[in-house]
């Protein structure tokens, strides 16, 4: 056995030694390399391709003569004719040992290769999607030994590719025969196994099918839909589009809806249309967008808070507006498509939801917890996933908490006087000069500052139109920083600050960011009641973390991960002049975009992650935020800027923040708890 | 030990010692006696009802004093008061054990009650349907503990009823939060088992459901659709009810079905449309009839043969028309009746349909063989299922072989001069005198023979209008006795015959059976035609059965089973004397009624049937009739009334049928031969 010829792949440095004339797929299968091939070594998919490696190969101790691998046959000839084999490749099913030889395997014929790579974690996450599509050959039928079709297509599957207990919806059924006798009794089958492995077929085509299975990733938000359209092969993401959620004409939140469909029989229905009507649109127009038949889209995972999960679903959310919170459902769930009425994709389309953590914690946060992994992290990590209601995870390997905090839409843009949604013309960036109290800023769509030459030329396309919900951030941080506000959030007046952007606006001041009037344009200012609606949605936000610590029984955190869409436009620094998240060394603050659409897409791309997330939404200790005292202390404590007694020492290190306090009468404090809304 | 006392249970005779205080209920539990309970012991659901016995039982060795079990408590006589309790009654729950006792359970306190009787196989089915409601208390949610209320439904299942892995629609998660919240947290649930033992909800009432569940047993024909109404409960048959397949309108018998879809495109759905239509029809008029709320019908068996299983399901019946005659599935199916539009019933309604044994030989077919239990004879069993196509089973507990005929409608009165189906007015009986050749005959709806007096008046109503199936196997048995009819098949002249009842009809003749007329009724003769039609369908019954007993190597059976709705009413000395049957002792042939109907209704009642018929069928063997050349060998030989070359030695023993030969010029078999249909 030992003067077999030795094979050695690469990257994986798997070794071991063939009987001459061993196929190099079958070598590979053999030593457990992540070699592809979707039609059983049959020269027919190619996805099978390696590159033979000749000559010295001192670091693996092997000399590789020209004639290690068979020479080129039949079908490997046919298949560069008709459509071209890289040079120096081969196919791994027909390329046979015959002497030493080193294989290397490009990232393209792996199955298992990794699409996600999270720096934060260094984490990779490998492709193995529950959708996949296998090339079988069928026996005939037999009048002497009579099965139906379908029996012998679960053989031919069972024998050809090990999977046992299929199921088929009737429809499918109907399809079958005239499928394989087109196909000569050759067919691919996508087959889906849901989170019990159950498999179930999806669709047949005659022959071997050249097309491609598509799966979306779906963050369901209480203000947007989020979808990621990716190729279930290699999981590249094809298309990203997003709407505003149609449900937000039946509440702006997400309590509104609840006592929507609490006030209006049958309510809860109409918004269970509205969003299930915007996903097929949605779905709809990326496969456009993407160029892909919407019929091959055979996947869709959701991930969204619980009012969104059960409006989704069809489950009146009503039992979720009042103690005790409690779900219709919290496990995960895989079902059809068309049981959620989403007729756009493919009609026997799976859907698996994630699970829920709590009555207001949702699926989006565990798949921030998917996405992130606090229960792998050395370090003790806040993850905060700003919304119109926040998602706060905290922990660390041993343990992790969750809770839910409700910030409003604030953060968004909404409730401020000059806010308005991230698009082309609002200002995101903001500095304030703290000698001059002047300021400077820049525009979505431009890369100018304000005060940069060409600013007005650059802009004219767009105008200057609102402060979206990172600028909202800024400004107000900065005005901190610029000695406009005071500790308690009150903004001075123009004799009181020494300018005169400082504007009184009935009883309280109000400071001009950008006044365009003169040019027809807007008046921007950031209002007292811009500011007492920040240090609603901030307080809530730092409430909530702080309770989470409470329950550690730690003063400090490590890191701090910014998440939600709006999360990675987030600048570190001025959510800590805040006060939004508690005092932490700056540079380990980070941000990871829209972790829970990343959630989503893991979730799309690797089985195995559904099953791990659904064993740590098990193990993930639950805060309920509305009925724990503290947080109201915690809320109160929190509203000033950035804390009335957290000494936030890492920030201080910093920065020292002006000490000033424009709370003569009481009437600005007075005006912003008039504004303030249950 | 061995002083607790003495608990017998009768009828089963199970025996035990208990601690002084144990519930009776629990007693039966320990023992494994059958005692019913469906609310689990907690005195709401009576099903527990047992009649404790007193006094000296000599048999069992026990005397029961009076205070054997304890005083009767406040449950049970509140029960009393708003109920009834019967006299002697307790509840099993209840009543503890005091002292040495003997309980008897009556039958309608036995969960697997005997409920179908065979008296042919001596076999009793006992009732364990695949749907039972089961009342459960469930935890209420709690905010510290947050879980889904699902969730805790399962939980409450897992624990109270040792039900695991429950599954449920979307559309039943939404139902559920309201049902508990208005039961207070105590539920029925209406749980079904598929036959892989997979829990599905199906419904869900607040408190204790007082309903009932029911089931539908279909017997799908090409030419009738046969439904029972079941309780699920105790297996009772609430209605029967049938009605002609629509169909009908695109084709008379499978294969012009089959032309149908292959002529026209979309003819298959159409066909589908049709039947699915005609079910709901069906089921909502039975549950009518029977006064029950078809939404409580939550289950369907469907038995039928392979063409009509492909249109209920949807399936182009197609390759069912050409060899090798593949299905498109042949495995037994467990589907959401929603799926085959069955909206007439309950919306989460589960379908049963039974396995087909091969193209030609459906779920009807093993409807029969789980009915007949061919497999557990121990005498050489032939089971005829006789309608437009035959079944035919023969076999014993060695071996099971199958087949199916294409006999035509002939025997249902189709393609007949004077046929009809059997309803009032169709002549069903008929004797001929050999001497006079006169007939004499009774009519469906009337005891007396025509020729008894009053038989005009007791006819008035519904008038003589016809011959039905067996009337006409009987009336040309009789002509064939009377020596009217040739041994070929040849109808005599008048002066051949020697009556006026033979009439001459071009070149053939014909016997005029009823002339009705004077009075302005029919002229009811019996044609060449008639004769021929007769001849090929009874050929076709025979060669099938005759391929069998080749396979088997074997000259005759031991008893014959005539099966079919129209069975029942065959005459067996008739069928003989046809040549319909192999030769068989009279004495042993029996009608075994619709024996697919019956097969259904066992499927219906017991789950373990479901999975000993599936098992079954992959046992029995399989011959087909259509590429087997001996069958038209067969066939031809037994085109001869009774048979060209067969003895039959029995019918020989009983009876000498006339040496007449009408065939002198060969022009009757011409005549005949003209009228075949291919």
């Amino acid at each position: 056995m030992t003067d077999d010829p030795l094979v050695i792949f690469t990257p994986s440095g798997k070794r071991g030694r063939f009987a001459p004339g061993t196929p190099v797929l079958t070598a590979a299968r053999q030593l457990g390399v992540d070699l592809d091939s979707v039609c059983g070594g049959r020269g027919i998919c190619s996805k099978c391709q390696i590159t033979p490696g000749y000559g010295e190969f001192p670091k693996h101790g092997v000399t590789v003569s020209e004639g290690a691998l068979s020479e080129w046959n039949e079908v490997e000839a046919r298949y560069d004719r008709i459509r071209g084999l890289k040079e120096g490749r081969r196919l791994g099913c027909q390329a046979k040992v015959c002497g030493d030889v080193v294989i290397d395997v490009p990232p393209e014929s792996q199955v298992h290769r990794q699409v996600i790579r999270k720096s934060a974690t260094v984490r990779d996450i490998t492709m193995d999607p529950a959708t996949h599509a296998y090339y079988v050959e069928v026996v005939e039928p037999d009048m002497h030994e009579p099965s139906g079709d379908f029996q012998r297509l679960c053989d031919a599957l069972r024998d050809q590719w090990q999977i046992e207990g299929l199921e088929a919806d009737a429809s499918l059924l109907g399809k079958l025969q005239p499928v394989l006798r087109k196909g000569e009794w050759k067919v691919t089958v996508a087959i889906h196994r849901d989170h019990r492995n159950k498999p179930r077929v999806i669709d047949i085509w005659p022959g071997f099918w050249e097309g491609r299975l598509y799966g979306l990733a779906i963050d369901l938000g209480s203000t947007t839909i989020a979808a990621h359209l990716c190729d279930l092969r290699n999981g590249n993401v094809l298309a990203s589009s997003g709407l505003m959620n149609p449900q937000i004409r039946f509440g702006e939140d997400l309590m509104s809806r609840v006592s929507y469909a609490m006030m209006n029989p049958g309510g809860d229905r109409e918004m269970t249309n509205a969003v299930r009507t915007a996903i097929n649109g949605l779905a709809q127009a990326i496969a456009t967008e993407a160029h892909v038949d919407p019929g091959q889209i055979v996947e869709t995972v959701f991930v969204c808070n619980p009012v969104m999960h059960h409006l989704l679903l069809g489950i009146d959310p009503v039992e979720l507006g009042q103690a005790p919170f409690a779900l219709a459902t919290s496990e995960s769930l895989s079902l059809a498509a068309r049981d959620l009425d989403l007729t756009a994709i493919h009609r026997n389309a799976r859907v698996y939801v994630l699970p829920c953590i709590a009555g207001h914690v949702g699926a989006d946060c565990a798949a921030v917890a998917l996405s992130e992994e606090p229960n792998k992290s050395e370090d003790m990590v806040l993850i905060v996933d700003v919304g119109t209601n926040a998602e706060i995870l905290l922990g660390n390997k041993d343990r992790v908490l969750a809770c839910s905090s409700p910030t409003g839409p604030a953060f968004e843009g909404a409730q401020i006087s000059a806010g308005q949604r991230a698009a082309p013309g609002a200002i995101e960036r903001v500095e304030i000069d703290p000698a001059t109290k002047e300021p400077r800023f820049r525009v979505i769509g431009c890369d100018l500052w304000s005060t940069d030459e060409g600013f007005a030329e650059a802009t004219a396309q767009t105008g200057i139109t609102g402060i979206c919900g990172s600028g909202i951030i800024e400004v107000v941080a900065e005005m901190r920083m610029a000695g406009i506000l005071d500790a308690g959030g009150l903004i001075g007046s123009a004799e009181q600050v020494g300018t005169a952007r400082c504007v009184a606006t009935g009883r309280t001041n109000a400071y001009v960011l950008h006044d365009g009037t003169a040019a027809g344009g807007p008046l921007i200012t950031v209002t007292q009641g811009d500011i007492r609606a920040i240090q609603l949605a901030k307080s809530a936000l730092y409430a909530g973390a702080r309770l989470l610590m409470d329950e550690l029984n730690i003063d400090k955190v490590d890191r701090v991960v910014l998440a939600g869409a709006f999360g990675a436009h987030i600048s570190p620094k001025h959510a800590m002049v805040l006060g939004m998240i508690p005092d932490c060394p700056l540079d380990k603050v980070t941000s990871a975009g829209n972790a829970a659409g990343t959630g989503a897409r893991i979730a799309l791309s690797n089985i195995a992650s559904r099953a791990a997330i659904e064993e740590e939404v098990g193990r993930i200790y639950k805060v309920e935020t509305a009925i724990e005292p503290r947080f109201q202390e915690h809320f109160v404590a929190a509203n000033a800027i950035p804390h009335a007694t957290a000494p936030f020492p890492e920030l201080a290190a910093i920065m020292t923040l002006p000490d000033v306090s424009f709370n003569t009468a009481g009437s600005g404090a007075e005006g912003g708890r008039r504004r303030r809304k249950g």
